[in-house]
């Protein structure tokens, strides 16, 4: 699943491009309320008066259902709130359970495997003398616990949570992440530090894409060739799949795994060539796109084999939903195969569509025989298949929307592709209940299920996996959690931030990797403080861009500036608020003034320290033009500045004659955008339009 | 083990202090020559011409002898190279060993349990097409791949390794570091990130010190009590000691275990009350110092369980040597004890020296039972111990030298007690053969092993012994490993930054966990600039001073500013170095002189937002003396500044004037030294002594 295609690509593109530039998303001015630093939002907040103050003994007492799960999240609360504050909390349960620091207050039981139908709701009541937390169900507790822990502050007095009733539910039955293991191996310990930062923000699904041209990454039993022959041996044993799901239920998520049929799915064929449509052999496939390899349908042994795998496969991941991927047959290996087209033309099917509707009906029933739901990609729905799957949309509101019409329950995907690199307000602004969506009965509206970030893994790596989908993340899962009038830009990114340092507690890296990445960059183990002064103020190009740049495969090293940069540069939003906050201020340009200069002059400096770097480190060698135009703009900007000091215009034409320092160049090598262009472009703008003789 | 009696202490701080203050030591000019970025210094080098570049494809063949420890190394080598690079090589074994991009050539198998006679000597030839590394033993392959990473560099062209021959070999044969796990405890991860850590520097001795008055580590299934009632549930399990064993074999590191007694030992009576002088109960203690509870020496059943006791920890650890603290005795219980009183008299013994030293024998005879010989601190020898004991001095030279005439064998601690926070030069400059030790004959002399850093753990908790390892231990490392003459200091200090960084991919928190405590500091989430920018030129008190201002014990928080500080400020040094070459340059002053001016107005005008942070943290409030002292001093130096820039000398009695700010004060209760005092000294006693009139 890449959906390189043209149209696709226009589809998916168009979404993010209309968030991001709908007027007013980037101010960064915080709102006139400003809210408590949660994400999401809680759906109901009452501040009281006081504070709890943390104590060095961290008691709790379970005053309603109790089961182990709940033990074991109360400690990992308490053992999370020691470390992030430093302090040795002796964490036990109290022996009076009306005397604890947290009291917990459950409903019943959970079902032993997760569902959509149960309650996430919780009711936490802070006083200056304790916290009780009330959810009739343990997922509520677990939601409420991380409410809990984003409450503690420090002040003045130490460290405290504040007096407070919040009572929340989620909006959206299903919060998914996508994590696309096949393009990229991403091992165990990777997949579980983001479980914790995905528990952090209330997500509920990992999507885990298991299967691909690229790699084949579940251990399979009845089929060893599939992961012996398919992975490179990356892949994951059953025994830490099992784990894995453990890991994720203690959290309250569901785990849904995908294997994508029939296409996607070459690296099958390097075992076992006799499920492909054409003959062998096969590799696994190292480059990117949509490729011919595809499961021949007309087969009986194809479905054999696949009730084999499946069945093994339902055993393995208890969750009823299994997701069959569906997308992007290519067609191909169908148009030329003799014997297919004979099948084809004796069932009376007319498209390759009709063709893989029949596969998707015979997987459906060997699915539900062994008691699992499906679920795929727009491509399944057929009008004739059973009520009971699920659709994934790429596509947007409108297919989900002609879905739900139809009966079938659906979860949106498109606007929420991470792998893009669009800021989180892009993604912030998706909604999968507006646009044709709003429209729908409230009934029809109950079949639109939530919806699903998507981590495609052709340019990460698990060095840079983490930041890829940290911070920007929280954003969506935030729409998928809050209430749907949550939509406050600048006050997201301001808890965006704070959320994003907090996160680093969950052993997540997207913070952590950066100054590493930047120091080899700089030259191994050399200074990256120049390094770090270009690359805060980039980020890579959008969209597929990469892709037209070079030739990417899985060998191709993830070591460059577009690497480590951040998708969305928080600095640069930072300078374009204070360019903002300094031209609102005319005529009398002072506010920022003072900081703006400091930080352009630091950028036209930098070029000389990055050049000298550059002479000795081929992977800094390629961003010399980027960092020449940045020193160039700083250039402009300060002559700009100096003009709006002075209250002398600047000349006329002079913007135009910059042309080549404001224009970004097309399909940069280096992959990155600057993004401190439109910020001096306005001090430019600003400075040419006083009036003359002023 | 905690040497806090005030003559113990002299003597610790007196051999540190010396090394401090030797002229020169903190010059940061680099060396003419510069060496290689390596650490340890290898014995002999000698450079070739041209470079041998990485490529994708990392091929290794053994061409002598093999086993999966050698190739588990080469692999871990190959993989931390990816890692560092970001480049997703390919790791194979060559299908023709003559092409191999690294050839590995070893003698012979090592010893199924490590000693000190192997010899850990490598010879590593590298040339444009490939790498061969030779040892006669796998200890040598070991220490070899560490100095082939460290070779690895980026120029222009890429990453690659110099051409170069280095033959090299240890001068000591016991480089050793101690983890107290018992003060604070330290988990079985961080005890593995650590070993890495220390394989990078080509240590080969873990000490663990494993039991204390505030702890029993480990897990006696002969004994439960002892870890059941002792630990407070926090202990090492039997299977992680093994693993922790192999994981440091692996590394070609031995593993020796310390049990302290018959003092320090009031850990072991919480659950066994009969082992002690005097009758319990019990409880672990929490403060630290010199404690009472003392085993009773006098009754057999003592020996009986601790034949049992050895016997147990005698299978599990494999190592021939078994450390038994033996130090600081307190005395207490055995003067107060009748039977005790009464079983001296009748034995003659005149001291508790004389009952320790029988204790001892005691003991010494049970490990030779088990197969072990006897480690101990200074306090056990007695000339009447068999000559296979060995002493740890913590004492210095002069003991060690006296313990070698008489036929024992010993290493050096005393000025490498790294908990008391001297920088690495000091360190550096103790050796284990010079003072006493030098004038001992050749013979006497390779009673010398070598020597072991100590990391006591009063003051460290699992966040911060990283950073007070780190990166200090590698000056010591080079101590052990180079020849005698290598003491260039600013070469070492060149080199120790450069390896610091590198540390990091060893998974050492010493550098990530910095900017969390900072950001700590400042308000949890918040933003942690100008924590920095004072945080980064202070240094915790030396030596004890820290337990001179309050009273620890394990539950104070370690989440201050004295615990986020780094041991030595590099930023320091390198402002010192500044300071001392605008110093060199008058009467033009003009080097660096921007650089200087814009550090200490940063500072100047830092502690208004350092005074606005700490209005909302409790834990930043503590330090607004120390920040206000960097203001003021910044704005002395500024003074000073522009007084040596105009020629006109600082008016008679200026700098006495201001001797609050120059002068540190008594037990400042932040526990902190500020450390760009004496540059900003030096830049006002310059300016002071302008002629007057020039």
């Amino acid at each position: 699943m890449m959906h390189r295609n043209n149209v696709r690509f226009a589809l998916l593109a168009a979404t993010l491009w209309a968030a991001a530039i709908a007027p007013g998303l980037f101010a960064v001015e915080a709102s006139a309320q400003p809210s408590l630093d949660l994400m999401p939002l809680p759906a109901n907040v009452v501040l009281g008066t006081g504070k709890l103050a943390l104590k060095p003994e961290f008691s709790f007492a379970f005053i309603g259902y109790k089961e182990p799960r709940l033990e074991r999240a109360v400690r990992r609360a308490a053992d999370r709130i020691a470390a992030r504050t430093g302090i040795p909390l002796a964490i036990a349960e109290a022996a009076d359970p009306s005397q604890a620091f947290l009291q917990i207050d459950c409903g019943a039981a959970s079902l032993p495997v997760q569902t959509f139908e149960e309650d996430e709701s919780y009711v936490l009541t802070i006083d200056a003398s304790r916290a009780v937390l009330r959810a009739p169900n343990p997922l509520g507790i677990l939601r409420g616990l991380e409410t809990f822990q984003q409450l503690l502050a420090l002040d003045v007095q130490g460290f405290n949570f504040p007096a407070v009733e919040i009572k929340d539910a989620p909006r959206f039955k299903w919060r998914g992440l996508l994590i696309d293991v096949c393009r990229h191996w991403i091992p165990a310990e990777v997949i579980k530090r983001n479980l914790d930062a995905m528990a952090a923000v209330k997500l509920n699904v990992l999507h885990w894409h298991l299967s691909e041209d690229q790699g084949f990454r579940v251990e399979s039993k009845k089929y060893p060739r599939l992961h012996g022959m398919g992975s490179d041996g990356l892949y994951y044993t059953q025994e830490e799949i099992r784990a894995i799901i453990d890991y994720a239920r203690d959290r309250g998520i569901r785990v849904i795994p995908e294997f994508d049929m029939p296409g996607h799915s070459t690296a099958w064929f390097v075992g076992y060539p006799e499920l492909a449509s054409a003959p062998g052999p096969y590799e696994i496939e190292r480059h990117y796109g949509v490729f011919k390899p595809t499961m021949d349908p007309t087969r009986e042994g194809t479905y054999k084999f696949l009730d084999g795998f499946i069945g093994e496969m339902a055993r393995l991941f208890p969750d009823p939903l299994f997701h069959i991927g569906g997308d992007e047959v290519e067609g191909h290996q169908w148009e030329e195969s003799p014997s297919i087209k004979a099948f084809k033309t004796a069932r009376g099917m007319k498209t390759n569509e009709d063709l893989q509707a029949y596969f998707n009906k015979r997987i459906q029933a060997i699915l539900k025989k062994h008691g699992k739901r499906m679920v795929g990609w727009d491509e399944i729905l057929r009008e004739d298949l059973p009520r009971d799957i699920v659709v994934q949309s790429w596509r947007g509101q409108e297919s989900l929307a002609r879905a739900a019409k139809q009966g079938f329950a659906g979860i949106l995907s498109n606007g929420y592709y991470i792998d893009l690199m669009y800021g989180a307000a892009a993604h912030y602004a998706v909604d999968p209940l507006e646009k044709e969506a709003a429209a729908l009965s409230e009934a029809e509206k109950t079949l639109i299920l939530g919806g699903e970030a998507c981590m495609w893994a052709e340019l990460i790596s698990p060095e840079t996996v983490d930041s890829r989908i940290w911070p920007r993340m929280a954003a969506i899962a935030e729409r998928f959690w809050s209430p749907q009038e949550t939509k406050d830009v600048a006050d997201m990114y301001r808890r965006l931030e704070i959320l994003s340092s907090r996160l680093d507690w969950t052993g997540t890296t997207h913070n952590a990797s950066y100054p590493k990445m930047l120091e080899r960059l700089a030259g191994m183990e050399g200074s990256f403080e120049a390094v770090k002064l270009l690359a805060d103020y980039v980020e890579p190009i959008r969209g597929y861009g990469r892709h037209d740049s070079r030739e990417y495969s899985q060998t191709t090293p993830l070591n460059r500036m577009a690497d480590a940069a951040r998708p969305e540069s928080f600095a640069a939003r930072a300078f374009t608020g204070m360019v903002d906050g300094m031209l609102s201020d005319a005529p009398a340009y002072a506010k920022n003034r003072r900081e703006i200069r400091h930080r352009l002059m630091a950028w036209k400096a930098n070029h000389e320290t990055i050049k000298a770097l550059a002479a000795n480190s081929a992977l800094l060698a390629e961003v010399l033009p980027l960092s020449e135009r940045l020193a160039g703009l700083a250039d402009a900007g300060l002559v700009a500045l100096q003009s709006l000091e002075s209250g002398q215009p600047l000349p006329q034409g002079w913007i135009e004659d910059r042309a080549a320092l404001f224009q970004a160049p097309e399909k940069p090598p280096y992959e990155l955008e600057l993004m401190v262009v439109e910020p001096i472009r306005k001090i430019a703008e600003a400075a040419a339009k006083i009036p003359a003789g002023d």
